[in-house]
């Protein structure tokens, strides 16, 4: 096995590019991957200042490595959710992340600074856990990204992420969600531009440039994502791709060229001012917004065990 | 287990439904869902008359029965396409089927009359044996229903069969596929209505519905098929159907709602009047039609050996 660029040894095989690489020109193939993604979308300027998310797993510290190779001004931000020592073991592995590198990251425990955890409030709402995670990560990321000045939030979502999410989508095809499942969300209304200069790499490669470049991340899944939908979309696009390979880049990438903007027509965009939240100051279309009732609702709730949700489907 | 309806003893769960059915109300359920499909879409008007394409499997024998049964007036049209053993039991199936009840069956064999069978088409023309299947199947159901005066022709394609296509359709987002996905192709340019009846029926319905029915369909697939992409697809949408019962219904009726016409209107209907081809007179927008172009290529050449694709992905 040899390397595509050198023909020296190689140490990884890459089946959607039909290429071998060895570590040096794998770690380049990653790095030209994430700028080219950037370049394509229009994800950052030159001088913008960006605020990467960072969860202590291979994706998010990839990510910002990457970013900070290609000369970005990039700092970090990390949630620890509160969802027992897988939370602790994430937040410990962005912190030494940081720390080693000397690169600032700001950590916001959910429990001590908002009253919550993201196992409370799925008891509370009596919702799946990953809604009350994905709504406090939205509303944080923005507001860390307001109050410190940034331009850009980028997180580190990956091309199995996303086709696995516009598989979800599809399955129902919901056109609001299809049309706004892009890889850069522009700013607007008082919130930041989102970006995801992963959507070029896999899964198997951002862990891949991980263990290659020594970074520490944690390997162990959300518990409380066990079971599901989201990681049964991902194994039935593992099985297609094993058998043909490259089917998650056209699945994705053919859907951004030929289909994402019939539905974005569709979806009227809410280019209204909104009004401000009554707590947080945030933006919002209500009086109060949803981080600040799920904050209600959860006040005084004493932290519930860690139950996961059930088993994984075998 | 109690039948939904009269309470009775159940034989059968249809999962996606929450119920069970006994014989009897199995039975009425499936012929009112194909009466539901037939009006929802405007498949077929009234006096019109119908040719239901059988293979002898039990898609398309339940289908031709339960048309009559809703009082339709059905005859069939059946293509022997000399893949070995397989088409020589599909044909005495559905020749069985029609003389026990007296009921008009047209049989074309496909190497008798064209000169050619999918095998050797299949070798000639060095494409997967369903290219040459698929295009000698339309042409001969289009011949059969103009030289039989037919208004529609109807097709036994299920749940499943539709919901694998539409997402084959999906990993390539290619909208002229997307756009022409539909239950129902109008009349034009000389092509006679194609409608789909069973599309509100899953594969395991219409097998139930000919066990229950007494039907003695061919239960084996296609020997040829084997190892293909769309059963591949099949497979990953009956590991998401497994965990959440009705999805394949969903993403196949919330397609036709939400997205069909998006992808429908970007996809410029050829509207003009098309040529006759030279040869068989079929419509065509060259000289001569695929068919006879197929024809051609695969003059003089001796059968081959039937050989399977190979295995199926395990």
């Amino acid at each position: 096995m040899k390397c595509r660029v050198c023909r020296g040894p190689a140490v990884i095989d890459v089946r959607r590019q039909n290429a071998n690489y060895c570590p040096e020109h794998f770690l380049r193939m990653c790095r030209d991957q994430v700028a080219k993604a950037i370049d394509e979308f229009a994800m950052i300027r030159p001088g913008e200042r960006v605020l990467m998310t960072v969860s202590g797993g291979k994706d998010s510290l990839m990510g910002w490595d990457v970013l900070r190779e290609l000369g970005y001004e990039v700092d970090g931000f990390c949630i620890s959710l509160g969802i027992g020592e897988y939370s602790a073991a994430s937040t410990a592995a962005a912190r030494a992340f940081a720390d080693e590198r000397g690169w600032p990251l700001e950590v916001v425990d959910l429990r001590e600074e908002h009253g919550f955890d993201v196992p409370t409030a799925a008891h509370v709402t009596r919702r799946v856990p990953c809604s009350a995670c994905g709504l406090s990560k939205r509303h944080l990321f923005d507001d860390a990204a307001r109050r410190g000045g940034y331009d850009v939030v980028a997180t580190g979502h990956n091309l199995d992420d996303e086709a696995a999410v516009l598989f979800g989508n599809v399955l129902r095809w919901d056109a609001e969600y299809l049309g706004r499942q892009l890889p850069v969300l522009p700013e607007r209304n008082g919130f930041p531009r989102k970006v995801k200069p992963l959507v070029r790499l896999a899964e198997r490669e951002t862990a891949a440039y991980c263990v290659l470049r020594g970074i520490d991340y944690i390997v162990e899944e959300c518990p409380m994502a066990e079971g599901n939908k989201h990681l049964g979309y991902k194994a039935a696009l593992n099985a297609i791709e094993a058998e043909s390979p490259g089917s998650k880049h056209v699945v994705y990438f053919h859907f951004l060229r030929e289909a994402s903007a019939l539905f974005a027509s569709r979806t009227a965009q809410e280019a209204d001012a909104l009004g401000a939240c009554g707590r947080c100051g945030a933006p919002t279309t209500g009086d109060l917004c949803a981080f600040c009732r799920l904050q209600e609702r959860t006040a005084g709730h004493e932290p519930v065990e860690l139950k996961p949700r059930r088993k994984a489907p075998t």
